[in-house]
């Protein structure tokens, strides 16, 4: 018998298997309807026009698609993405982009260019669960900050600074996602990305702009991003898999040049490129204007989603003091609190009993506090799903609260 | 102005552009003939097959290859490679086994599950050069143990680890790339395939088995694979690149399930998981015998390839004492071991000059010594180009050679 244990690194002692994943098994159980994954609805995948693109690529240049390409990625892919971010008010020369194997790679570079075992980064309270295993993985200090309605509380997070200041820290970087954040669905508005800015000047600061969602906003005009505000300080992380599609695992980060550089050496070492084959299949796809159009196609019908989730909550859930969710103005999640003396991961095991499923607030908060939070995604379920799911979620939470008097409550 | 070397890491800090990867920017000259890359014959890759097996999976299944899939990868397609495996005297369950993005993602993910910054790891003296970037990332001390025509030589290895022991060391693991090692071309003897796994149950190590290769043998009969006979105390590393295509960035790891646990964590941290979308290709590829017929095509046409070019070198390469090649019975690569006073790194200008290029030596050794050592591939180039391209070669050295009274070499 080999003693395996022996052998494994710090980081290897550190990494536990994501609880939302775990968590997800059971949800994979026949006749769950599911809220937890971040998954895009299948349904609207563009499946003909991959089939057509991808038949195009290997007529054209199935040899070249084949073979190995440059570790920056696709001339041709990058250009059509620098062009599609000016519109977005993103100045930039393909030179600042890399092409990464999904955005969760991206997170992984910033991770390995920036973080030492102990140093601390700061991250919103809740964040994206990719991001803490990511961090985690590096052995930062999370920090987290506050959100309120219109995102990461600034003041707070100044104060937080000056703290560590004080002890001699400063955080290699700030995490946000602004626009419609996972996974409370809030977008940062434009006064508190101007302080975050100013902080992150004042105080010599980078930030990681994670922005997944950015592009898939139902209503309202569009904030400018913190990357198109703050260049020089900002390195942004974009995906194709929330605007088209998760199955290329193909996504793009930008970055000033010093980073960048650091970040194509770690890709060297990583997966010496990304696939030239999808890589192709999308330059094709984005040169014909068609992920416009996939973008258009799936904003209204998630806009339509989020408006027939949040009816049916409105509609099923009881009526019960400190029970209140989020109504995101884009994106794929939104963001369920109950009352504080409620457990959602404790009313997970009844949930998954009348088979509903959520992600348990715990997973998105660094310092395992969120316990009566929960995520809700309503981009994957139809909307008989979503009526039905809410319906059993309204029932779960309905007896849970009426078991209260009964002890089986922790006490926040 | 930000000063961004003030955020970096120790990692990014370590990090340095591959020598192999620059220099190879060197020879994508226009009328340069180039033995440098590890590139496969692009006009052998199946672009027909692949075209119809990407539209089969778009018609089947269009909507699951496009989502987000498991963590380990496509359940079909690792009960094929098991299948394949099995056939070469590894019989294991699919547990074992976990897809991954490029078998660089497998040198990544051993680096980071065994290695602290400091850890002592043994390698070839020369070995391949993305493992010594995978391995250098993570601050890993790499010794490097020589070779002769029977592959590492176990005497010095045993020698070596009772060295380390001395000073209280052990090294993580054992990195071998058994058959027609990259850049030399060496297959281990079965001889000392035995030995290798004496030492690591003597001294209770874990060995690395990178098998890029294995399956492009031209001449005689493979000796059984390292985890075939120690699967215990072996991870296994596979990749389509070489036997199939380096497109998709796909590979797989097969290792005790103690160390697939901690992989599969690393990979949700690292892009949650390989692209589903090129898997189901390469399941309907294998599913159809389609590889095995791949694999007859690239050995017959790699093996002509072989005898052509080491023809060529006793053709046209002049008489000189410590002029020599290996001669591989398989894989991609031959190595030129140049008389001890010349150095190839200072040759390679030259032969930039005359339109011809190779890797330098110097490459491959994670001590920065083999100077007078370069590695060639003879799988890329058409015959046409390896006449012209070793004719060149020849005059190069030939050349080079004659200066040596002028004092431009450096002494050994």
């Amino acid at each position: 018998m080999v003693n395996y244990e022996q052998f494994f690194s710090a980081a290897a002692k550190r990494g536990k298997r994501s609880e939302i994943r775990e968590l997800l098994k059971l949800t994979r159980k026949p006749g769950i309807i599911s809220f937890a994954g971040g998954l895009p609805a299948p349904d609207l995948f563009p499946v003909d026009e991959i089939k057509e693109m991808a038949k195009i690529v290997m007529e054209k240049e199935g040899r070249i698609a084949l073979q190995y390409g440059p570790t920056e990625g696709d001339n041709r892919l990058r250009e059509e993405l620098t062009k599609m971010l000016r519109e977005d008010g993103v100045t930039l020369s393909v030179d600042k982009m890399l092409i990464i194997t999904s955005s969760q790679q991206g997170l992984d570079f910033v991770a390995k260019v920036f973080i030492d075992p102990g140093d601390v980064i700061i991250t919103g309270r809740p964040t994206y669960v990719g991001a803490i295993q990511a961090f985690n993985s590096y052995g930062a200090a999370m920090h987290g900050i506050d959100l309120d309605n219109e995102g990461t509380q600034t003041a707070q997070l100044e104060l937080e600074i000056q703290k560590l200041a004080k002890s001699g820290k400063k955080p290699k970087f700030l995490y946000e996602i602004p626009d419609f954040q996972n996974p409370s669905g809030i977008t940062m508005s434009l006064r508190r990305r101007r302080e975050l800015i100013k902080i992150a000047e004042k105080h010599d600061l980078l930030i990681v702009e994670d922005s997944p969602y950015r592009q898939l906003r139902f209503e309202g005009k569009a904030e400018p991003s913190i990357i198109s505000m703050a260049p020089e300080r900002t390195i942004a992380l974009y995906t194709f898999s929330k605007i088209l599609l998760p199955g290329f695992r193909l996504g793009w980060m930008v970055a000033p040049l010093e980073v960048i550089d650091k970040a194509v050496m770690a890709k060297q070492a990583v997966d010496l490129c990304s696939p030239p084959y999808t890589q192709s299949i999308l330059f094709e796809f984005i040169s014909r204007g068609l992920l416009q159009k996939q973008i258009e196609k799936i904003v209204a019908a998630y806009r339509h989603k989020r408006d027939f989730m949040l009816a049916k909550l409105d509609q099923y859930m009881p009526k019960i003091e400190g029970l209140k969710w989020t109504k995101p103005a884009g994106g794929l999640f939104l963001w369920v609190t109950l009352p504080a003396y409620m457990d959602a991961t404790e009313m997970f095991i009844s949930a998954v009993e009348k088979k509903v499923a959520y992600v348990v607030g715990t997973a998105f908060y660094p310092d395992g506090s969120g316990k009566n939070n929960f995520r809700m995604n309503f981009s994957y379920s139809s909307l008989e799903e979503i009526d039905e799911g809410i319906k059993r979620l309204a029932e779960c939470i309905r007896e849970f609260e009426g078991d209260k008097d009964k002890g089986s409550f922790v006490t926040p």
